[in-house]
């Protein structure tokens, strides 16, 4: 059995310890790398003692001829981190797996508008590839540079793909979606606005006038279902929940008569009917985060509480199927590997 | 100043002791009986032990020649119970307000098919009063009955009636209201699916195929907007939140030109300019449920992501502004006491 | 009634919210100054939404003669701030409150040790007053400046006179105070550890090898028992609980021949009989954090497991009776005002 | 590589679903019976969608022929089941591993006194193994009938056996275990005590008077230490966490001079150094719960506060190490597999 080579860069964040969490048991890789800006010479498992006896691993500063070493290499950084450096790895025949958003938006304006950042490499963002696994597989098998989903649009991708797909079902322009994300979301950062205090026993939306999966969602959707321009007045309203991990889009669309006489319940089954990791639940369901925490799995659920109205709900672990997961599945399509290898981890209930 | 007698039936939920935490500081009123099916002779502080030192009452059986001594009977039990001995109670001259569903419908067939009850009393059902104090304060204030509204509709109908009372600004027919609750909003009730363990870390959907506030937030709007059977096919899916109290409202609407070229964060400031208890937030705000904990308050705030599209934000404290104190502050208007009597605590933040 | 001017020193943190969330519903006093390093000129309502509708308030940067006219100055700041105004303010006839730990330890190499600061005035730390208002009360009326105890301190303290204020009940030396607290009494700062994703479904002890609360419990309980030099060896293990508000702690004690035959329940409630804010509770109690949760009240409750075994529990709300409630306690003991005034809120349960 | 068939009786509480989730994905175990009382017919991954993908299995009565033809039974059933069926299993060469406290307690009179059951197989009893893994491995490999820890007593023990194998190093009457659980702990049932909003935000003692698991306390350190009579007046207060998993116990010990001399921490490290789910964690660390969630670990680290007084902290997971994932080890240890097999899974955090 081959075992490729792997770095991690920005190993102290959520993202971080979760690809560690999964990718130290992975039978096909080994962890060679592991970078922070800050920890350099400390023992991952000093910071992280769920790793205690699972790992050697110190952080080390970012060394790019390390990570050259490596068939692949995470980022799991801020935004526009890995747009610095993944011309010379993939020059060093290292694909790159981006967990941020440089390789997530091919329209540079958009991604420019709402990071703030003007694009390292615009020519590798062109032959970069969108790592939602399911519905780029083909192309993610071919790819040097992935920019992994955000984890909101994974939800909402995953949830709308097959009426997207089919014909004339809904009325695309009609689609509200309303997000709800535990706070790992935000990351490991010290920000007041994430402190315990400010949010046990709290629920709020943010973000309503502006977030930037926003326009991840629109390119992905446009992708989807080939119109262009027929999403921008969609609606995203993220909320945040009193929760560590476990996140839930509840997605409101209009069908079109056609779509009020399908069977979309069959129509989701058959769509995923070889996938593992989404879940089409049985008609009347309800999609709980604790059936997927630390799972790589995403779970829908449809209704049609009005004759020509859908309601989808999806929900998946947003460090996993949204993050880190996502992830691993993606670099296992890229190295023929078992599509599930290291990500056959039963969800943790209660 | 004036003290009347108030008796609670159903004094062991999570309404009943929210009744007294705010009764037993009320200047106005003195709680003279307190039922319970199961704890006659218990004293109160016994089972809830918040109120040591501030008061010495002891649960008693139902009987209604003690309720009759009352000036009012708050029903802080399960649906069916306060339209059994609502008459008898009004013949006595003592009022009536019920935090249950008894004489929240005026729709009869509505009541019978969502609750499973005939109704004991449709007639004086038809003189009863719908409590939503903001709305119908001149009708409560003659009441021999009210109805308390149920938590969800009261953000409904409080953060709708601006928009529905004004002309021709919103499609009524596109509302979706994407609700959220805490845990307590479903009783002290001993049921497997509402132990800690099932609903901590974790959120979901639940009653999306239906749930009995749909109906009661359809007649509302009918009777807000004057416009009879534009409201059928609105969309209402309530969400389970892991916290005990609070609840928010996101609610989504279709503006029509007139609309969109309204000034409506001015429309909702002036339209309760003069409530202490409704409080229209700045634009760009957030309202947290935390804002209101333990509070008889909602709060609102609008967004217009779209030109055509509006979004309203309503939180409140399920147990207060949807419940309890909602219960206190009809009672007031009811006994011509100030509205904010009982009811100026400052919400627990943090 | 007479209405005494009031200001507060450093009003972003959460004791300073809650000095507020109870001042200003206090029939006797108003608050006129409000300072803040950083938000010079902001509302705080717009800081804490929970405020809005109850006060026009202001943070002002700290001005001494704005300060000088009040009546009461509390500081709810980090430590070291309080010692630097307080001679300036006392010499202008404002008393000063310091929620910090300046005015708690007579000891100075005790201060010096645990807070790494050089004392600004060892004169007046002489005059001050500890305000563990149970305990002080008559030292309290007569106070200019008074060092409010810290939240764990005033569990041990309240947990323990009744027996060590008793002839020869128990062995001192083998006190074990086993404590634990709500996140909240970490205070509002952006630190990584405090964040909602690190603390969240997690428990854990800190300050196993020194804490700076144990110093002040040693001094607090020589100076109840009259004896010195008793309680050095005591053992003080603080732990971390995912909840905001709440502090129990479990204090273990070895009884005498004489404490083995004595009836400890009846010594604590003729103890605390006159009492309105320590309750104890009747034997085979628990007091749960959540009984008083927002209110200024500790409750107690006794076990003898073991013959010679004293178990003593005592819950608290941290930021109530641990900090801004006793506090204001200890401001309505300086100027004659009912103890009970403005502290007369029912818990908020659930 | 061998698999066997394993039976599961009583397959709808926590530590039933936490045993499918290790057995399902581990190499030698193949779960061919799941039984419940009430659930015959359902498929488990209906109750538990965590589960969906993962197996096929339905509940069934418990049949004991069919749980005869397994290699081995756990029961995951309220105490006084197991010992019902037994004998029964063990004649058919099917071994038996129960969750509950059946075969936990040699001493029959506690047993009758603690659980309110005449024991029904006391011969079988006294062939039976107490589980603790690590110290009583050699039994438990020739072991037909285990009685699995409780959780309580897992900590104490692993926290203790170091310091109670050495020789006169700690005073044993002296010990006082001051335990901490999360609501998993009390299992799957719908009761008043145990819904969310009764336990959220809340901290509480429990069983103050009088645990169940004091006497299997008492039992077991005598086994370890080999000394009678010592233990009996120990003290053990349990409290509960508002967290879903996750155990903290923080023991109070007094040590000898000897004890105070010796280098504990060598100690422990040496008494545990071979062993992989037992971890000492280096002087100066704290255990935190979210460091073992979901894993079979146990995580200890000592404190000397006092030159004469050792304090440790011993962490597990509550339904892993503290149940269904050392009942999986004893299975390993009983067939010889590797003892790691299905539990070398990594805690999650965050």
């Amino acid at each position: 059995m081959s075992v490729i080579s792997v770095g991690i860069v920005g190993g102290t964040g959520y993202t971080g310890v979760e690809l560690l969490r999964i990718l130290l048991r992975h039978p096909n890789a080994e962890v060679k790398v592991l970078t922070s800006r800050t920890e350099n010479g400390r023992r991952v498992d000093d910071m992280f003692p769920s790793l205690r006896g699972h790992t050697d691993l110190q952080y080390s500063d970012l060394n790019l001829d390390e990570l050259k070493k490596c068939d692949v290499v995470f980022f799991a950084t801020p935004h526009g981190v890995a747009m610095k450096h993944a011309e010379e790895l993939v020059a060093a025949n290292t694909k790159v797996i981006d967990l941020a958003a440089d390789f997530r938006l091919q329209d540079l304006a958009q991604f420019e508008k709402w990071y703030g950042l003007d694009h390292a490499c615009p020519d590798l963002l062109k032959d970069s590839v969108y790592g939602l696994s399911e519905l780029n597989r083909d192309k993610i098998k071919q790819a040097n540079v992935i920019g992994n989903p955000g984890c909101y649009p994974t939800t909402v991708q995953l949830g709308l793909a097959p009426v997207l797909k089919a014909d004339a079902l809904v009325k695309p322009e009609s689609i509200i979606i309303d997000a709800k994300s535990g706070v790992s979301g935000a990351g490991r950062k010290a920000s007041l606005g994430m402190i315990y205090s400010e949010n046990a026993d709290n629920f709020k939306a943010y973000g309503v006038a502006g977030h930037r999966h926003h326009p991840e969602i629109v390119e992905a959707l446009e992708n989807i279902s080939g119109q262009k321009g027929v999403f921008n007045e969609i609606l995203f309203v993220p909320h945040l929940v009193p929760m560590i991990r476990g996140m839930l889009s509840t997605i409101y669309i209009d069908l079109t008569d056609a779509g009020a006489e399908a069977d979309l319940q069959a129509l989701y089954e058959q769509f995923y009917a070889n996938e593992q990791f989404v879940d089409v639940m049985p008609a009347g369901s309800s999609p709980e985060t604790r059936s997927v925490r630390g799972a790589n799995q995403l779970r829908i659920a449809l209704y049609k509480p009005q004759p020509k109205k859908l309601v989808i709900l999806a929900a998946q672990d947003n460090l996993v199927k949204g993050a880190a997961g996502q992830a691993v599945q993606n670099m296992n399509l890229m190295f023929s590997f078992a599509e599930e290898a290291g990500l056959q981890g039963i969800g943790l209930l209660p």
